[in-house]
């Protein structure tokens, strides 16, 4: 690596973080070895590839076999450790369904969405209908409730990989319910989507008729398939089981519906439903984190994500001392409301173990909390065998030993 | 399609964009047919694709061989009509380049970053070295000077497509500037890349330490070879090739240096040159846009990008009668600096014959011309002879016969 000897002005001094040209060392790279690569000229034309050099891949849950014995389960993970700013690319986007890997595999001209139930007008629409309507882009995240369901993973991927962002693009759905005309004595939405085991969630009326988007794009293209092409229903800030793929369907109703999407997680009661739905606020470093190595003293941007379901971040700390004491970290991207956040922090490592820890505050003023005081919170002993209930939205540590190794600070 | 017996409430009415169920009609969609995907499980879980439905592709700019009888010119097109929000998908990002198809294999491991000239200290990093470095993360169109070099195309793709927006992560360069020393006299960098034919451009000092960006990543992801993997300079809101790509070498010096990519169109002044280097401010609508079909009379939304070198954009106006009158469109997404911007207008198509033209207002109040003040400006005559000089930023109708056909108004 770089030299130590020089001395330099500012938050880079003695630094290895750069070397100069009089360390003797570098040479500036010449014509580059030109790769033929196999694909033909239109194969690379029509749509781009990444390089051969960047092999950043999803991975299954560990606990569970994607796909399982029946073929059903697949839970894949976003490699967090590899991400930059706050899209997740649509290719490394986190998928969790019981319905396998092998999605539906929709032709979009046969594809409708039905609006029924409590409603004056009952209302089917073809994706074309759809896109002929007023539409928005917003980022959002998206999060599994069983993200991070074992603290002890190793990897950031493994541990908080069950969370991306994207840019999400569709009709507001309270346009489509104002032209449906919901009744007044509705107050639930059931929402379904194509597939036969899992994919019906009730949603609070109130929810539905404030920022909720009947979605067909993200990240300027239509959906994924793995991400419920055509039509995905998007509920802001809600774990990912709202967020009914391939839908097909919106009954308005006058209760709370049990489905199979409800495994005993959620609460019936219509007035609390919209809060305990809600995921965070949440923040994870995600550089240095578990299973990297920092190749010795000197400068490193701690970097990280953070998000909550009830707004937009409003800041994020970050402790390199075990959580003893804690600074402010610089928002590096937009803050929107319900969507990752880049934070970082310049730091200077010295080389001894210490543990490195974030925690953020949404716009409502929630602070993530500690381990600690989430075992307050649910009134268990803070032991190893304390699991935070839903998607556990704790501090998480990463220590670093004095080889420049991160661990898993609950490992 | 939909009848058109429904009378709704609101600016759906008598639209045939919806159809109700006692229209009798559609059926919902139900279990769909399950694709077994060739890929195999282990591809599905590493890097998602998309539908097979999804079929949107770029395509050379048709003047342009790609690659021509020397193998090296490569101008390929982003399909803008499919375009959503203000994400660019990396594979579908243009690309504008006279190395050829193909690109710099480069491995980041071999790869340098040299700044020197005249500052204290030259300075040579690795990738390594600039990703322990403060970062951002920042969403910026780019654009090819040639873009509309031939305004009587058919489509969006063919007047507008060599023009993309991602979200860029890198090191700013004003820190990495400020951590060599630049000298008092310097008032220019050379910024080079690793392509041996095309790569150099000089820039002006000023807009360095401004908001130039050395970046590593885009929408989250690596650059893609085709964007200059692994190091791109982006240099927001100026024309597509000072976003020098493959970037290996920043020499600070005194004076403008000409260099391959001059080809004439550069003005040496360094007074002036930021400002005859800066793209827009531009609008296109996207849809409907040339070769597109409506369906029919009815609700449709006009949709399009605007974007300006020079800064954000502050608002939309949208023409539906030739530039007779104008309305004040809604922007659908964050209006960020030097972005590409979602614009989108309710209208209701009355079957007849008309003309759809968008203009945009930066920041500065800069207004886009149209087609008659460009060739006032420029005293030309506006005939079918005129080109308005560089990234052509005036205004561009699109004309709809009573059969839904949408055409170039200036073809």
């Amino acid at each position: 690596m770089a030299s130590k000897s020089f001395n330099r002005r500012g938050f880079l001094k003695n630094s290895v973080a750069l070397a100069g040209l009089g360390a003797g060392g570098r040479e500036v790279a010449k014509g580059q070895a030109q790769g033929m690569p196999s694909k033909k000229v239109d194969e690379l034309i029509a749509y781009g590839d990444r390089s051969r050099f960047v092999t950043s891949v999803r991975i299954p849950v560990a606990e569970r076999h994607s796909p399982d014995e029946f073929g059903l389960t697949f839970h894949v993970l976003t490699p967090l450790q590899d991400s930059f700013g706050i899209i997740t690319p649509s290719s490394l986007f986190y998928t969790a369904t019981h319905r396998g890997a092998y999605v539906p595999d929709i032709d979009p001209r046969e594809h409708r969405l039905m609006i029924h139930g409590m409603v004056d007008r009952p209302l089917i629409f073809t994706m074309e209908d759809l896109k002929r309507l007023p539409y928005v882009s917003r980022v959002h995240f998206i999060e599994c409730l069983g993200n991070r369901a074992r603290p002890t993973h190793k990897t950031v991927q493994e541990t908080h990989g069950l969370t991306s962002c994207a840019e999400w693009t569709g009709v507001p759905l309270p346009l489509l319910l104002k032209e449906a005309g919901v009744q007044n004595s509705a107050s639930w939405i059931v929402a379904e989507g194509a597939e036969e085991i899992k994919g019906d969630s009730s949603i609070p009326l109130a929810k539905a008729l404030d920022d909720c988007v009947v979605c067909y794009a993200m990240n300027g293209e239509p959906l994924r398939p793995q991400q419920g092409f055509p039509l995905r229903l998007m509920v802001p800030g809600f774990e990912g089981i709202y967020q009914i793929k391939y839908l097909r369907r919106i009954k308005v109703v006058d209760r709370y519906y049990m489905t199979y999407d409800d495994y005993g997680h959620i609460n019936p009661d219509p007035k609390v439903a919209a809060l305990t739905h809600q995921i965070g606020p949440k923040s994870v470093i995600t550089y240095p984190s578990g299973g990297q190595q920092l190749s010795g003293p000197g400068f490193y941007e701690i970097s990280g994500l953070a998000w909550s379901g009830a707004g937009a971040i409003r800041g994020v700390e970050v402790s390199t001392d075990g959580g003893r004491s804690w600074k402010s970290a610089d928002l590096r991207s937009p803050a929107h409301p319900m969507a990752h956040t880049r934070f970082g922090l310049n730091w200077k490592w010295d080389g001894k173990e210490c543990e490195l820890m974030s925690r953020c505050t949404d716009e409502l003023g929630t602070v993530q909390p500690t381990r600690a005081e989430a075992a307050k919170y649910w009134n268990k002993p803070l032991d190893e065998n304390f699991r935070v209930p839903g998607a556990d939205n704790s501090v998480q540590p990463w220590k670093i030993a004095s080889d420049g190794s991160v661990h898993n600070g609950l490992a």
